[in-house]
């Protein structure tokens, strides 16, 4: 812990990602409970389910956050995802089906731009610590959230940064990692979290319902089943 | 080199990281040479020296790139850089003062930034090779711009991505990281690189003409100095 001049304790500060998803906002909750001065980074990347960053702004407010920032990159002109282009989001899919190939839905790099520009601002506001929340366990689909891949990004954000050549290392901080979505509900339930707040949905109505039916709301739905709650989101 | 169905030959496919500089300019001159079909990318990140995408237009062009993709990344909202907020860009520096420490033109984790989004549209595309113009002997001050660096990253693109997890591992090509800037401007002559093209002022006045006192244009001056050759772009 640092101290200020008078001998009192300053919060470290930390970036946390925050989709505005399930998982980004249990990140924030344990940030927060482990004492850090939390800045929220979301992303407008030309998702097609824009409402996730609403979702992130209430997170971010209610969680109080000392800062939330949403960066404008354009992600769409780059293309090949389900999530950016005008291709069809899979629905109803087994968690057999999710967990055996690299879904549709994969946005090539994105945790790899995400975390870029999440160290960016760290380095700019001085902080040391970066929370995403990734997770290995329950859905194993995308490469960029596995362990040896956050180590590697680690390395990169130590080399290619002013603040980690001048030896204020950067540390990935990846609390749900290891967590099955239901740990990962009741983690939160625990700290708090209102899950009213939050927003899973890849392919959301005009109203901003979740469907039900694609591979992020059957996960969060199992997890709900799993933890023994109700998700206070209706679906259908 | 990849073969057609007929057995022609398919030039394998780059994306180049493209400022409108002189050393992104001489690496796509290089990519060219070695027989890759190029693929350019730059970025509008609210850098105060727009005039370098016009500067990227004209040689991507120019050079017969494939494609030119101008990626919209708001790096000005992270800030903490002379390039993007209002802060006073350096002038009339020695090679010392430069060499000595890293300057504010510095604008956080900006080569990861680049990398990550070249890293996605490769992936988009399907190319497996990254050019990048950076230089690690003439102009030190950059800690993004060094071999071990730039090793880290292409570790996190193997790690990170569907292709590399797939076995289809990218390649990040450092042509000019060991060149001093007047090797750079000879290597860019001999392949007939036509530098009244590009751009490398740090702040240029509204007529687009280079300052002639920033690190940028004074590294530039000397390397042509030094290669014995005449800039094409007039300064003052």
């Amino acid at each position: 812990m640092v101290h200020a001049p008078d001998g009192s304790p300053i919060a470290p500060k930390a970036v946390v990602l925050l989709s505005g998803g399930l998982d980004s906002t249990t990140a924030l909750a344990i940030a927060l409970s482990e004492g850090y001065e939390t800045y929220a980074i979301s992303f407008n990347y030309g998702q097609r389910h824009l409402v996730e960053l609403r979702a992130a702004e209430r997170v971010a407010n209610t969680l109080r956050a000392k800062e939330h920032l949403v960066v404008n990159v354009d992600l769409r002109s780059i293309g090949a995802s389900a999530l950016t282009a005008n291709r069809e989001v899979p629905k109803g899919r087994s968690l057999d089906e999710m967990s055996g190939q690299i879904p549709v839905t994969y946005v090539p790099a994105r945790n790899t731009v995400f975390l870029a520009l999440g160290l960016a601002w760290a380095e700019a506001i001085g902080a040391r610590h970066i929370f995403i929340g990734v997770n290995a366990l329950d859905y194993s689909g995308y490469p960029d959230c596995r362990p040896q891949y956050i180590e590697a990004f680690a390395r990169v954000a130590n080399l290619g940064t002013k603040a980690g050549v001048e030896g204020r290392n950067f540390e990935i901080h990846t609390p749900l990692i290891n967590m099955t979505k239901s740990q990962i509900i009741r983690k939160g339930l625990e700290l708090g979290v209102d899950y009213s707040l939050t927003h899973s949905c890849y392919d959301p109505a005009a109203d901003e319902r979740p469907c039900g039916q694609c591979d992020s709301c059957l996960l969060r739905e199992k997890g709900f089943r799993e933890a023994g709650v109700r998700d206070p989101i209706v679906v259908r």
